[in-house]
């Protein structure tokens, strides 16, 4: 799986490569990735890549000239190319959507700046649009990221230990029960008891309604399925 | 307003404050940050962090001990200090929160990594839980970074323009309207005619129609507002 970022800020991007996981995954070839900056697609002689809005409206948007272009130079090279916009307004990104991406060959994310994208752009170039939630930020760069590392961590190999894909939060819509590690009790706060006793089954079922509590508690909207209620 | 990261890796987080409007944000003093590693305050000779989850499960959690006694040296240096956990299951994180804690002094992020945090860790020093989205990351540095940027661009003076708070996606839980730039025409595709006749009441008009319809579209949950039907 390549990853092609298409930004004016590269810098906001690449550092998250150099460590931890997604470092790992490079390094033995799983994952990789590339830049693009529009600002080296400009026609004009200062490298302007915005301007005003049409019909009034504060702040400024990228302009299309160095988008297309450049879009048309990545689309050219990679044939592969599944490009997405991370947007204020779409559809939202969900862990399904992650996974079904883990399999394309290369996933482009066009990050936005200042107001945003000339909407051309986005009618002519994205295969998909998505937002990673209910609230705005400076850029593009930091969905683009969100994205990349969900989509990542379900490419075959990456995580080291497959079965951890298995037992998380947003997994057969539930999320992930509370979780304890050593020592059985710390500054007078002990673990969930049942979990000491080594029942496997029991402590499955403890597990699983301490999942639907959660849920309902956090996220009711996700419990659905009447064999929950 | 101070933000303070706590995390295993700080290079994944820094490097977003080098470049475009938080660098900036942060020469002029509007807003500062700050690493604590768990790893620096291990009272273990191989400064282990993680263990095996009690009562079965794979993957590691982070334990009790070097949390506890970061969390507690965070608390006492910053008397104002408010404690987040982005976690994968808990409440979601939206707009108004970026803006109500945009008033804050100091905000902490705990981030997780591996399976995730001993929840004891979370039921003492969380002030607040949040989720960014339903999907699965591999670990807490990049929603910390989407929330510290959410809630930066919310304080006094961090963006230049402050008109553009005003009119873009979740403001009256709409979606913002498509926008254009200059030129009226390019590659045969042309902007929304009506932009470009400068009539202001129409365009605005025309704006929240497009907004209620692309809302509609993206986000019907959004749309509960009758006026809206």
């Amino acid at each position: 799986m390549k990853f092609t970022f298409v930004t004016l800020f590269p810098n906001l991007i690449e550092p998250y490569f150099y460590d931890s996981i997604l470092k790992r995954a490079i390094e033995a070839n799983f994952i990789s990735y590339e830049f693009y900056n529009p600002r080296d697609f400009t026609t004009n002689k200062h490298k302007k890549v915005d301007d005003q809005m049409v019909g009034g409206g504060a702040g400024m948007l990228l302009f299309c000239q160095p988008l297309f272009d450049c879009l048309d130079e990545i689309k050219k090279k990679n044939e592969d190319a599944y490009i997405i916009f991370p947007l204020a307004a779409a559809k939202p990104f969900k862990q399904n959507d992650a996974k079904r991406l883990a399999k394309k060959k290369n996933i482009v994310f066009v990050s936005g700046r200042y107001e945003g994208i000339d909407e051309r752009v986005i009618e002519k170039y994205a295969n998909e649009v998505f937002s990673i939630g209910e609230f705005i930020l400076t850029g593009g760069e930091l969905p683009s990221l969100v994205m990349a590392d969900a989509i990542a961590r379900n490419v075959e190999n990456v995580l080291g230990n497959a079965d951890s894909l298995d037992v998380e939060s947003y997994e057969n819509n539930l999320l992930e029960a509370p979780s304890f590690t050593k020592p059985e009790n710390f500054q007078n706060l002990s673990v969930v008891k049942e979990f000491l006793k080594g029942n496997h089954n029991k402590i499955a079922d403890l597990k699983k309604n301490l999942s639907i509590c959660k849920t309902k508690y956090f996220r009711p909207g996700l419990v659905t399925n009447k064999k929950f209620k």
